[in-house]
């Protein structure tokens, strides 16, 4: 604490991310992409004239808001783009949820969810999650000030299809939803075709999962005209450049090369059903995941203390410390060689009957 | 304006940033450099791995930081980096500025300041230039809940020495003071060495101006382990990867390069001191400058018919249409190419007797 310090940001707890180790290790633990990025972002970057860099970007990021447009069938002015979907998020918060009544969301969903709630000033109202561990949509809705969610969500996995959500539009329509489409290329149904319907209707979406480019932070949000003008006024008065002019330029040759992108999404989804039955052999409870991440719980072993152990042998996964998440270790999709080195280091901790 | 916007955003003006034109102009409008980034930047765009973008960053870019601390000769805990010094400066005022008493500020300096106190509901306090339009600091001070100032400022392009600004500092010792450096590389002197001895003291830098890289948005600041700490709470609570991993890699090699930096801002400080003494022969009266830019004024002629007239001979410069600088023009210093064909355009103006 210091005296310096604006009497709100004494209050704040903020986000811990997973952890990026300086060590090698088989890393299971930020939902990473195993597979390296599309083939055309290599050759963008070495395209890339470095004398570019001395000019600004174009502050309305109009080619990368074309390109995302196109991918998705909206048009360019219901498209925002930001430096990584927690910009496009928290930018999100300030625009919408502001309000004189609360935000509804998960008891269980992305944790950054609440730390914006703190930062912002928005009160919040959770929903817990119903006995399958999914979004109980049902409850959302009466006098919400807004409502916020992952879909598929994490770090459970389920997501809902679209009819679900174009339930609670129905019923929600006088405050904006928001659908957080982080990994919903793994096998989630997108709620972006319902833009069309409900203009208070808003989905985020990233590069950092489905197209392998975490470390270029890239983030997008889709809607209505007048909720991606709200966006950018927030935008404008906050960094009038958020994405730089390489991450443009090679979040542009990324969206070019479907073939690559699907053949990386399914070789996720392919793994991710393979370590599921394997997990299972070994008496895990595996929640069904539509992501690149399961979430699991076994009945005889602590989760803290595989975790410890996985890292013993080489492996990093998620633990979170919160009451409700602390029996449960979510591990990330590798390729099939990580995932057979993760499923020998669980079976060598179980075959010892202690972790 | 829209229903579904908090309302706080319907209050917002956003900042309004130089155009960036789609058509070939000679670019004299948002003080970019003239000269390419080092050469070491070059090689480490080239020399990068794709495959490593699938990672997220390091959320505390450490070795960012260590290098730009080792540059400013201070400790790797007294620096932080954003996306844009744009971005850092808008956290500090979340940080820092938010306070029960208001912020103090120039009547003119740079104007994204006012566009954060609207965000962050600052209220702002201004103090009016002196009669050689430099910031009148002794004015500042009574009873603060912050300073903020450019130093050298925008668009006047004056800076105070060290000690005038260790003589604030002696005054104001209960808020921070946030020195704003985005020029100072053109002939200012940085107030860094200052932060040893002044726990409140913040100052901010960016990588746009002196070092040629605008279009990556990186921007930094420099003060005690608890303003950094401040800092990085808010950011904590907002993305934990404001840099992405190639700006963080580009930014390095540029520090590594003093050579070319130091020829570059020279080469910058020649041409604005030519540029200047030809100005003046045309009548123009320009303000000393330690900065890439001058604001220049002309007794006989009109700034905003100067700046059609100059647009339509393919030379575009900055117009500021607000009551104190309707009169002038802020025309960046681009090479010395560049400069002669803005010298013939006005004197094709001035020679005709109307622009």
């Amino acid at each position: 604490m210091s005296k310096f310090w604006s009497p709100a940001v004494r209050e704040l707890t903020p986000y811990v991310p997973g952890e990026q180790p300086r060590e090698r290790l088989i890393k299971l633990n930020t939902n990473e992409n195993p597979y390296p990025p599309a083939p055309g972002v290599e050759a963008a970057l070495r395209d890339f004239p470095a004398d570019h860099l001395r000019r600004y970007p174009d502050p309305e990021s109009r080619a990368l808001r074309a390109a995302l447009a196109e991918e998705l069938g909206v048009a360019m002015e219901q498209v925002f783009v930001g430096n990584g979907s927690d910009e496009v998020l928290a930018l999100a918060f300030q625009a919408f949820f502001r309000q004189a009544r609360p935000l509804e969301m998960p008891s269980i969903s992305y944790s950054f969810y609440p730390v914006y709630c703190r930062l912002y000033g928005v009160e919040r109202r959770t929903h817990s999650l119903d006995a399958q561990w999914q979004v109980d949509l049902d409850a959302f809705g009466e006098g919400a000030g807004g409502v916020v969610f992952a879909n598929p969500n994490a770090p459970t996995g389920h997501g809902h299809g679209r009819e679900t959500i174009a339930g609670l539009l129905e019923r929600v329509s006088e405050a904006v939803v928001l659908v957080d489409e982080a990994y919903v290329d793994f096998g989630g149904e997108s709620a972006v075709p319902l833009v069309e319907y409900f203009p208070n209707l808003l989905v985020t979406g990233t590069f950092s999962k489905s197209r392998s480019l975490a470390g270029l932070r890239l983030g997008y949000a889709v809607g209505s005209r007048e909720l991606i003008e709200g966006l950018e006024r927030v935008k404008d008065s906050f960094n009038s450049y958020p994405v730089d002019s390489l991450a443009s330029a090679l979040g542009i040759a990324s969206l070019a090369d479907s073939k690559h992108f699907e053949a990386c999404r399914e070789a996720v989804i392919t793994t991710r059903e393979r370590t599921r039955v394997r997990l299972e052999a070994l008496g895990f409870q595996v929640l069904p995941s539509q992501t690149n991440f399961v979430l699991v719980s076994h009945p005889e072993f602590d989760a803290a203390q595989l975790f410890v152990g996985l890292r013993e042998r080489g492996v990093l996964v998620r633990h979170f410390n919160t009451e409700v998440l602390r029996d449960h270790l979510r591990i990330s999709i590798g390729t099939d060689d990580e995932m057979d080195s993760l499923i020998e280091a669980l079976e060598s901790q179980c075959r010892q009957g202690h972790p």
